[in-house]
C-alpha cells in the first residue's frame, strides 16, 4: 500500500517565511489568526488523511461505485470517512460564521485540500465540489435562497455539485440545450440532460444541491443566453426540514480511467423545480465564481498527487537494491546499492520534489491573494491581489494537473514493473492524475483563456503583478553573492519570457491563429519561470536562515539542493519553447484538415 | 468503439522512396523479394488487424485474463484469432525456411509487427516473445534442440516466452537466484521463482518453450556466473510428440495498468528440466540476442500505439464540433466548428502525426540495417549496418516508447472528458502503452546503453552511422533552395547535438554522474534530432515528386507539412535540452539521500 506523510513542515515554512503572513496580522481574516492553532489543525487533518482517507484509496479504486436503480452507492468505508469528516468540522472550515462556517482564510483550507488529494482524490472531490457551490450560492443566492440552503452545506449534511456539460456541448457551454420554463412563484422547471456530474448522485449526504445551466426560453443564442438555477435533490421546506423529491435524477454512471470512488453521473432533469441563481442570461458569469476556485482547486488535486507519487517514489529509491552506483558501490556489504545513488533515479525524484515544493509554493501565494482580493481593507490592494488571482488561475490549473500527472508516471518509472502492477497503488495515481488535465476547462483552454484574456487584459495590468515582483526581487538580490548562481540564470529566462509575451502580444493582434497556436508552450513556459522565480524566493530563504545558523540545517539544505536542481535542469527548457513559439503557427495550420 | 486503418501507403512510400530497397535487388533476402507480393501481404495482414485484432481489442481490455488451478484462459475471442494467425501463416513470416520458415526480411516483417501493436497490443505479446526465443535457439541452441524445437515454434504451435525477472532482481539480472543443478543425460533441473513472465502461461499454444536465466552451482557472482536454459512446459519426445509435463507453472497472473489481455505470469520451476542454450556462465550474452530484437519490438509497441491513438484523434476533432476558430467561424452553417479549426488541436495532431510518421522512418530504417548486417555479402556492410543497430536500438526503444505513450495521452486530450471513459477506448491506450516504456529495460537503462555503451564504442565507431550519413545529406542539400527551411534550422541542431556528445563524452571520462545524470535527456536530444534528419529525408522526397508532377499531391503535401512541423515546433527543444546537460549533475548529486 502507497505510503504517506503530510508535509507539515513545508506548510509552516511557506506560511511563515515564504508568504510571511504574520505581515497581514491587521488584515482580519487573512493574517489575524493564531499560527499555533493553524498547525494544530493542520497536524489534526494529516492525521484523519494519513490514518483514516489514505488506507480506504486503494479499496475505492477497486470496488468503484454501484450504480442500482438510479442511486449510487460510493465504496466501502467512503461514508463513514464522510461522517467523520464533517464530525471534524471540516466542511465549514472556511465558510462563512452567519451561515455557521469558521470563517478560516483560503491560506489555512489549502494545505487540508492537498492532504485530502494526497491521500484519497475521489473522496475529495463531494466537499471540494460542494465548496464551489456554496461560493456560487453565497455570492448570488437571493436573501431567501441563502440561509435555506448555506447551512446545511456548511455543515456537511448537504452536498453541492456543477450540472454544466451536456453530450454535446462540454467546452462550448454556449450549446447546452438543457431547458427552464417559468413556473409558479418565480420558480422554474428545468429539463435537460446533463453528463460528467462528478459526484452527481451519491448515498453520503441527506441533500444534493444542483446548480445547473440552462436556457430561459427566447434566451439569446451561446454564452449570452445561459442563466444558473439552483435545483436540489430534495425540495426544502420554509421549515428547512426536506420536502419532495425533485425530478433530477440519476441515469447512469461511467466506467473511466480513475478515479473511479467518485461517480461521474448522468443526470436528467425532467421538469425538475429549480431557483434562478444570479441574474437571468448571466449565468456564465456566475458559473465562473464557481468554476475560478474550481480551477484552483484542480490544480491542488495535481500537487496532492504529485506529491504523494514523490513520496512513494523516495521511499521506494531508498529501500530496492539495484545495480551499483557508476563511481562505485556505495554499499559494498549490501547486495547492491539503493537504487537512490543512480543519477537518473535523483533526476527523476529530483524532477517530482522540485515540482512538489513549488507547486505548493504557487498555491499557497495564490491563496493569500484570494484571501487579499477578498478581504483586504485597502481598495487597491485588493485589487491588485486580484489581478493576480485572475492571471495566475489558468497557469496554477495547468502546470500543477500537468506536473502532478507527469509525477505519477515519474513514480511508477522509479517502481519499474512494480509500478504497472495494481497491488503496489502507484499506477492508480496515474489514472487519477489524468482527469485533473481535462475536466474544469482542458489544460488547453487554460492557455487559451491566458493568451486571450489574461496577458492582454488593461494592456499587461495582470501581468504587472508577476513581473514587477520579479523585478523588485532581481534589483534586492543583484549584490547577494551567494544568491548569483540562482539570479543569474533565473533573469536570462526572465528576459525570454517577456520576449514571448511580447511576440504573442504582437501576433494576438496580427494574426490570432500564431497566439493560439503558441499559447499551451507559452502557458508552459510561464509557469516554469514563475516556478523559478518562486525557487529562487525559497533559496534565498534558505541561505539566509543557514547563514545565521538554524538546528534543523537539513531542510533548509535540502531546499537548497532543490532549487539548485529547479534552476539547472528544469528551468533551461525554457529557452527551446520561446524558440518554438517564435517560429509561428504556419506550419500549424498549413495542412488541410481532409489530409489528417 | 477505436477505429484503425492500417497506414498501407506510408509503408509503401517509405520502402519504395525512403530506404529505396531496391537498391539491395542483389542482396538476397532482403531486396530481391518482389514488392508487389509484400504490398499484397501487407493489406492481407491490415485486414486480418482491422477485422479480427481491433474488434477484440476493448473486450480482452474488459475481461482480463482468467487464473484457475494453474491454467490460463485468454479473453474471449483470442484463442479463435490466434489460430487464424496461425493459419494465415504470419508466425513463420521471417522464421528461415530449413525451419518451415518464409524466410521474408525484416523490414517486410515491421509494418505487420506495428499493425498488429495498433489493432490489439495484448495480442501480439505472445506471436512477439515467439519470436524472440525462436531467434535465441536459432543462434545458440544445438543442432539437436534446433530440429526438436524450431518446426513448431515456426507454425506457431508452441510459443516462446523469456524467464528472467525475479522479485529482487529486474534491471539487476546478476541477482537472480534461480538455480540449475547437473543431471541425467546433459541436462539440468531449474529451481527458481520468476516474475512478470508475459504470456508464460496461456490456453492459446499447446507448448510453451520458456528461455530461463539461471546459475550453476559455483558460478561466478554477478551477470558473469549466469546461464540460459531451455524449459518446455512439455518435455519433448524423441519423434516429437509431446512428452510429460515439466515441472515449470504458473502461480499466479498480475493484475496490472493495461494490456489485460496478455497475462503476467509468476512462474515456479520446481526442478523443472532444462537444456543449457549458449554457453556455461554465458547466458547474458545469449539474453541480449532477443532483447536486442525484443527492444526494437518493444519501441515498435510504442509505434503502433502512437499510430492508432493519431487516428482516433484526428478522426474526432474532425467530427466533434465545439467554438469557433480563432480567426472567425469557418462553418457558419454549422453550430459549431469542428476542433480541428483550433490551432492548439492542430498542434497536438500533428504532434502525434509527426511523431507516428517519423517514428515509422526510424524502424523501416533500422529493420533494413538489421537485414544487411545478417545478409549483405560485404562484411563491411554488415558491420555497418550492425553498428548503426547497436547504437539505435536504445534510442528506438525509448524514444518510440515515451512517444508512444505522449500520443496516446494527446488522443485522450483531444477527446477531452470523452477520452477519459472506458467505453471510448482511447484511455486503454494511455494504460496499454505506459508498459513499453518499463519493460525489456527501463527508458532510463537504455539511456544508459546509450551513453555508456553505444557512444563510447571504438571512440565513436557507431556515432559515425549517423553523423556521415547527416554530413552528407547536408552537403549533398546545400545547394537545393527549396530545401533551405529544413536543412538550416537542421543544421543548427546536428551541431548542439555534437556538442552535447563531445560534452557527455569527455564527463563520462572525468565524472561518470555527469554522465549518467545527463543520460535520459540526451537520448531524447539524440532522437529529437535524429528524427528530425529523417523528416528533412522525407521532406527532400515529397519537394521532388510534387516538382517533378505527381497525381497524389495530396499525401506528398501532407508529408511536407508534417515535416516543416517538426522542424519548426518539435526540433527547437533540443537546444533547452543542451542547456540542459551541460550544466552537470552536481545538482543531481548534491542532495542527501536520507533528505529525500
Amino acid at each position: 500500500m502507497p505510503i504517506y506523510r503530510a508535509p507539515l513542515r513545508d506548510f509552516q515554512f511557506l506560511t511563515d517565511e515564504f508568504l510571511n503572513v504574520a505581515q497581514y496580522k491587521d488584515v482580519p481574516g487573512v493574517g489575524d489568526v493564531d499560527t499555533e492553532t493553524v498547525n494544530a489543525i493542520w497536524a489534526e487533518g494529516a492525521r484523519f488523511c494519513e490514518e483514516v482517507l489514505l488506507p480506504i484509496n486503494q479499496v475505492g479504486d477497486k470496488e468503484g461505485c454501484t450504480f442500482k436503480d438510479g442511486t449510487v452507492t460510493l465504496p466501502t468505508g467512503f461514508k463513514e470517512a464522510y461522517e467523520t469528516y464533517v464530525q471534524s468540522g471540516w466542511t465549514s472550515f472556511v465558510c462563512d460564521p452567519a451561515y455557521g462556517g469558521q470563517g478560516m482564510p483560503e491560506w489555512t483550507n489549502m494545505p487540508v485540500t492537498e492532504m485530502i488529494c494526497s491521500a484519497n482524490l475521489s473522496f475529495g472531490l463531494t466537499p471540494g465540489l460542494t465548496h464551489g457551490a456554496y461560493n456560487a450560492i453565497f455570492l448570488h443566492g437571493t436573501d431567501e435562497l441563502k440561509p435555506r440552503y448555506l447551512p446545511k452545506m456548511t455543515s456537511g449534511e448537504w452536498s453541492g455539485v456543477m450540472d454544466l456539460t451536456e453530450p454535446h456541448a462540454g467546452t462550448d457551454l454556449g450549446m447546452i440545450r438543457t431547458k427552464a420554463e417559468p413556473a409558479e412563484n418565480g420558480t422554474y422547471k428545468i429539463t435537460g440532460t446533463k453528463i460528467f456530474i462528478s459526484a452527481g448522485e451519491q448515498n453520503v449526504t441527506e441533500n444534493i444541491i444542483h446548480l445547473v445551466l440552462a436556457k430561459l426560453p427566447g434566451a439569446p443564442a451561446g454564452t449570452k443566453g445561459i442563466s444558473l438555477f439552483l435545483v436540489p435533490k430534495f425540495l426544502v421546506n420554509d421549515d428547512g426540514s426536506l420536502g419532495a423529491r425533485n425530478a433530477v435524477t440519476c441515469g447512469s454512471i461511467e466506467h473511466k480511467m480513475g478515479i473511479h470512488a467518485s461517480p461521474t453521473c448522468v443526470i436528467n432533469l425532467d421538469g425538475a423545480t429549480g431557483y434562478l441563481l444570479g441574474e437571468m442570461n448571466k449565468g456564465m458569469k456566475a458559473m465562473f465564481t464557481m468554476m475560478n476556485a474550481a480551477r484552483i482547486y484542480v490544480g491542488v488535486q495535481g500537487l496532492g498527487l504529485g506529491e504523494v507519487a514523490y513520496q512513494n517514489g523516495a521511499a521506494y529509491a531508498k529501500e530496492r537494491l539495484q545495480m551499483r552506483a557508476p563511481t562505485g558501490a556505495k554499499f559494498p556489504e549490501k547486495p547492491a546499492d539503493p537504487i537512490i545513488v543512480h543519477p537518473d533515479v535523483r533526476r527523476m525524484l529530483l524532477t517530482m520534489r522540485a515540482f512538489a515544493e513549488g507547486g505548493r509554493a504557487l498555491v499557497m501565494e495564490i491563496a493569500l491573494k484570494l484571501d487579499l482580493s477578498h478581504k483586504h481593507p485597502d481598495a487597491k490592494e485588493r485589487e491588485a491581489a486580484d489581478d493576480f488571482v485572475q492571471l495566475m488561475t489558468p497557469i496554477v490549473k495547468s502546470y500543477l494537473t500537468d506536473g502532478g500527472f507527469e509525477n505519477a508516471n515519474l513514480a511508477v518509472q522509479v517502481y519499474g514493473g512494480h509500478g504497472y502492477i495494481a497491488e503496489h497503488g502507484i499506477e492508480q495515481f496515474v489514472r487519477d492524475a489524468r482527469i485533473a488535465q481535462i475536466y474544469e476547462g482542458t489544460n488547453g483552454i487554460q492557455a487559451l483563456d491566458l493568451i486571450g484574456r489574461k496577458i492582454p487584459m488593461g494592456t499587461g495590468k495582470y501581468l504587472r503583478q508577476v513581473f514587477y515582483p520579479m523585478d523588485a526581487f532581481m534589483e534586492q538580490q543583484k549584490n547577494n553573492e551567494a544568491m548569483k548562481e540562482f539570479v543569474k540564470p533565473l533573469g536570462k529566462h526572465i528576459t525570454y519570457l517577456q520576449q514571448a509575451s511580447l511576440w504573442l502580444g504582437a501576433a494576438g493582434v496580427s494574426n490570432p491563429d500564431d497566439a493560439a497556436g503558441g499559447a499551451t508552450e507559452y502557458a508552459r513556459m510561464f509557469a516554469m519561470v514563475y516556478v523559478g522565480f518562486l525557487w529562487a524566493r525559497m533559496a534565498a530563504l534558505a541561505l539566509a536562515k543557514l547563514e545565521a545558523g538554524t538546528d534543523e540545517k537539513d531542510f533548509y539544505e535540502a531546499k537548497l539542493e532543490t532549487a539548485r536542481f529547479y534552476i539547472q535542469r528544469i528551468l533551461p527548457q525554457s529557452v527551446g519553447i520561446l524558440a518554438t513559439i517564435t517560429n509561428g503557427a504556419k506550419s500549424i495550420m498549413g495542412m488541410k484538415a481532409e489530409s489528417f
